[in-house]
């Protein structure tokens, strides 16, 4: 999914960074993820109004139904088909990919019941992870990742459940419970055998088994800019640091929270938990905590990259300057030289003889050679 | 209200700070929110002692009593007018804008039995968030932001409310509680219908809403100094980024404490409190962590910035050494050559040579073209 | 009492600090305050042992005595007039001034019972704040702070309370009590109408209300060194920053463990200690809070500024080596060029041109407006 | 085992490091341990999939079975074995050397009853230590320290206990359990004669005093990385410093969640865990607490170690600026001496007077040795 | 006893390190206090396995025994005459000093019922100062400091004490004890007329009271090194900076545990402490809070001094930087203008006219005039 050659800079940036002599760094790729929260509702308004992104994609919703014997679905289906599935079948899943209408999210919340003050914020999109118990009913909110073309998004999952049923809210279409969506059309017992519970556990470890790959993704980038930053540090290698660093955070702040709201899930007896899901549970938690435990690690390792660069370039610029003043040290004193026999005195005896020319010659062989030895016992070239 | 065109820095600076060879770096433009703090009272003096600051503004109170029918609106009144308004109202709210006075502060203290101690911190405007409870009232303190202009600003509300009655007080006018009081005069039911505890409610959750759009405008400086410092870093960048960092702890010191307020009021039963107002407090407290967990986000990048500036610097400096070395490690050899054949020695047997002068200059020609080449192959040119 | 002209820096250090070409740096100013424990007794001694330091100033002794009625005042007193006193009058305070002395601090135990062990604290003047509890008396230690002429000086209050009387022992003559001893001589009901807890409150209070002028001087120096970090570095603004920051710890020394024991003091209920005065005393404990907040905001702006100033001179350096290289890169080819024609090759046509002269002054020219067209381009001349 | 010559770098990499003048660093060695993680199965997979990595080492098996009186020892023995060793001896261990089949350990696990969940984490390899309590099963994960050529290298144990056996599982051969089986073999009574708790509390504890030697070698790298960075950094020795950093990174997230692990086990009271194993477990737990204070020792250095590098570093670009600037100095005014009686002017006295050019000569000899002790004076060169 | 003079660099490193051109750093002194811990027994070894460092000192055996009337010493002891000594007398302290003989550890193990556990920390000399509670004993460890011609040394002091007996060992001879046993045999009866656990107390203060000289010998290397980094920074600085915080952990790695196990000792009811005791235990506690307060705060203020000393490193640098601009400004141009007319052209109008020579240096003062007033102006050269 996150292919080997996925680089964290436009490659657009590469030809100008590169040029040599241009001091005038590229400007840096702008930033796709804007870090703009915005709340739909004035401050001040009443609690609980939905007030829909514009922008946002429109709502489709897709149902699963199943009971003891079958299992069905329903794709880009109408809330006002659900009471007749709710009527057919005990268990029910509805998940809506996009939030571009609050009607509809009004309209489902009527249906089973939903929160006002959960609804809200279903809409705005820039909640922590976390669990609020509401009677009759669960809410959840987790953070999924992505990393399409090396770019990290997030995207809000607002998961309610309650007995028979569990309602799901994305920000858009694509997520990594197809092969959970697998498991319901084949009927699996492990799966369709238990309580909704079950399906949002099963649904919550979908989304941090999710953060794996995302994971690996960054790992990877971490050993490119540890190569780069100690090989061939350029103004790219910072440009890399500061957006992982700044993706680091990203995912800290979706997992961080996750990890305490799975954990209360888990720890917690509340009606609609069974001990089994509750088991399952405490396995998702063992996961964030790997999650996190790998995490920190990066952090580490790129708070310490930044200061691995600035010692490198720190190093290449003693190594400028070391060229710099082995040339000029060597050539100034001889071009010295040169300029007093360059001097137009009558009386400059030297210039008369015959072994002037070739003494001097020979005076600035002498100065050279002594400097460049003189710098080698300095250790600056060859070995010391 | 933060327009885009918001700058954190005087535009006067600009001229002076772009002035290419100009080292003497324009004076940082001066602070206008002073760091300072001062106790009216002098230490050893009573506890309680009220001394207004003259130089504050002067108050300004306006009231609400509504009942189960009714709202009515006071602009401009004066204490002596409130008995008869609670007389006839069972519910009211005296929002005191303005601490030039202490007299006023006082009487407001005697009509509601305000508490002395909690008094005097009304008018020491440097207080932190917090909530203490007085028998039959309960204070609390919240600091509201504002930036105009792009300056942030903090304003110390002072809240009390016990039963039917609600005080506020305010350093200066100008807030965020107009779409309150137009749902009171619209004789909202949802607000009009329950107790004064709900309108503290309401008050504070103005106020942690009011934080969003601040949060919104130091995400956009964070980007724009994130820009400066890796694309072209200048002094103005490094104030920008100081600038900053003092703008995200001031925010800080706001809302942090004010969480803990919020989770006390919604977490610990307390007569006052119905049910209902501690759930939608808890949702305030919800929003109070989703600023903190931007607020430590943007703090982290911030502090990363500084190091990201000082790299961009190494590396501009890098480059301006590497010019400096090209340009002289090319020419000082090629002088050296023309300052040998500049000695005035009489037997130099190559200057009576015809080829003496266009070997010469092919001997600097080849010696300029190997040093470009070396640079070239040591990656200081061109592509490596 | 700090007032504006007071700075961190002794002012002998200026001339030479400015003295442009002048790399040796003046010594840094040195420090008054030394970083010396010393403990009186040896490793080993019998605890409870009182050694005063014989550099100590010598005990002067001054006692209030007080009851419904009346005041009386008893100034340079002996240790032997105080059985008297305590007879006339039910509530007593006790202030010594100066440690020189084991012998007046071993008696004024004896007349109060105070315990050996915290009488030896007493004498090792580098306790932190703490409060003990004994049988019968309670003893708290707190650091007063001063900054007579910008230098922070504390000074240990070591106060000792019982039934009926209240004992202090200050290190040296000077403190912020005086408004309280006015308020003794004046009789005034809210002091002398309670009892010694109170008294023992009020100048705990007294001592935190001490804190804030003392913040407000550095919240001086903290603007001070950010103009000059950002606008003006010189190796003088690293002095003060360091000492910005050594007075920091020390006050966060001094505030964080008083903050902790006014805590004890108000959370814990203990005989001797009423609910009235533990309400005053949390009061007090929020004054902690508030300077805690403060000094941690300092604090945090301390740590940034090393960095602002570092980043400050590398811009500087970056400054410097700009002009050197412009000034280089123009001169070193025209130097060249000059040097061609002034080899001495018998065959140089264009020696014996007449355009020769006035074409290669022309091409200098050419070269050295290229040059500058090209620095202007690169954005290190003019603007950009 | 972990011998003096041990050196955390390639030596390869020496020869281009050390070229002086070279100043396109030599590539950093790669890492021979990826950061890679990869869980097996899919996200959304059902849990407790086993899928082993095709890679890993077949799993080679060893059994110990022991009662009273014998002890036997099957060396690669099938799992089909062990229900006739279970049968003859009332103790059994068996030990997993390689996870490169699931089926083995799908087949133990039944043998057992090992959970699921569980046995997804044994072939799962990038576990946390933990302890985890299933009905009648402990089950821990340990990771195992080793730095065979200077290179560490972790092997996730997972160690499955009940009543009178113990499994098992190591991603590879190798460990520091042969004293262990020696004193097995030997049927010392005091590991013989006592129950399945007590082998997995001393296998525990020699994964824990594996540690040491890792922490010895570890020791001496940051010492060695200490004496280069304050002596004679390269870039060799950066690198070095970095990788330090990361190893030690390993070591913590290796043995962190093992302490709470090992402590978890020692202090709640569980049943199959006698009063005398948890006692031998606190001790162990001491041990993880030393090895942990060793380790934060270290990362304390290693995070100085970067800066002091980075010290040094400027320490000797401002000596090599020094010399430049040296030279420069006192050459440059001489060379502009001699090239103004290099000028061609028909009319300047100076060339035609005998004392011309030997009084230029002292002149420039006077210049150099004023300059040259204005270099003393300022402490640039020999004693200040 | 830790002298004015004392220098925490070896003063042979000196006259290379001022040495000014020489670039090549002398090698910073050598580590005396090696990082190597070394576990006796090797891992898998039975627990409780007593093996002696054979470089360690032979054990020497000093006992003192008491009861209500007497004291006896007993000097260079053997293990076999302590049963005549508990005879005898009641109270029983035994001290070794040096730990190279297992056997008399053993010996003295069987003779007081010590548990093997703890006498394999007895041998195994790094372990972290912590209380350990076997039945009828308790098991102390602390880590002494010495800091003997200013290098830094900790010796572990085992401690165990149960009803009537003291046992204490150290790695070698000398402790801060010797007031301890002047009381002794004086029979003092504070001392002498307590139990077992108030000279269990008394041994742990005066290891506590020990740390305080060497704080004091630290405090005065901080202000030296701040000194030097501020005034006259070296690498004889960097490497003093780097010793400090070395130094700075190894005190803390004392202290830290010790706090704890005080603590743990004071607060704790247990058999055979009594009430008093454990008030002089508090006292204790207080102490090493004061240890540890201070010790903080040195490490707050070397941890800035590395800053510090870059910084000053960094301004170094800018200075060396100007003054090799400010000659290379003011000359390269006026070499320029001689280069000019040293060329050779035939027709060089000005090179024969009488005022050429004159208006030449004239226009060269001018030109070196204006770019004096220049560098003037920007504060370079002079006051801005």
């Amino acid at each position: 999914m996150l292919g080997r050659s996925t680089r964290p800079h436009k490659p657009g940036l590469e030809p100008r960074a590169r040029a040599g002599l241009d001091v005038c760094m590229a400007e840096p790729p702008s930033n796709p993820r804007k870090r703009r929260i915005h709340k739909r509702a004035p401050p001040g308004s009443k609690p609980g109004t939905l007030i829909a992104d514009p922008q946002a994609p429109k709502p489709v919703l897709r149902a699963f139904g199943w009971g003891p014997a079958t299992c069905e679905e329903l794709a880009e289906m109408r809330v006002a088909d659900l009471p007749a599935l709710r009527a057919r079948q005990p268990l029910v899943w509805v998940n809506v990919d996009g939030l571009g209408d609050a009607k509809v999210v009004r309209e489902l919340g009527e249906v089973f019941g939903l929160h006002p003050l959960a609804l809200e914020d279903v809409l705005n999109t820039h909640q922590r992870a976390k669990v609020d118990e509401f009677p009759g009913q669960t809410y959840v909110v987790a953070r999924m990742l992505e990393a399409p073309g090396g770019v990290l998004e997030t995207d809000q999952l607002s998961l309610f459940f309650g007995p028979g049923w569990v309602v799901t809210f994305q920000e858009r279409a694509g997520d990594s419970f197809d092969p959970l969506r697998a498991r319901l059309r084949a009927h699996e017992p492990e799966l369709c055998g238990r309580g909704a519970d079950y399906l949002a556990y099963a649904l919550l470890d979908a989304v941090v088994d999710g953060y794996f790959p995302v994971l690996e993704h960054l790992g990877e980038r971490v050993e490119e800019l540890e190569h780069e930053a100690l090989g061939s540090p350029s103004p790219r290698t910072l440009w890399g640091i500061h957006q992982l660093k700044s993706d680091l955070l990203l995912v800290r702040r979706a997992v961080w929270p996750l990890r305490e709201a799975v954990l209360g899930l888990a720890r917690q007896e509340r009606p609609g938990l069974t001990a089994d899901t509750r088991l399952h549970l405490n396995d998702c938690y063992d996961h964030t905590v790997q999650v996190m435990d790998l995490l920190e690690n990066y952090r580490d390792i790129a708070s310490s990259l930044i200061e691995v660069y600035l010692s490198s370039i720190s190093n290449r610029l003693n190594e400028v300057m070391k060229v710099l003043t082995i040339i000029t040290t060597i050539f100034i004193p001889l071009s010295f030289i040169a300029g007093i026999y360059g001097m137009n005195f009558d009386h400059m005896p030297e210039t008369h003889s015959r072994w002037g020319y070739p003494l001097t010659l020979l005076a600035m062989v002498v100065v050279a050679v002594v400097l460049l030895l003189w710098f080698r016992r300095k250790g600056w070239i060859g070995r010391p």
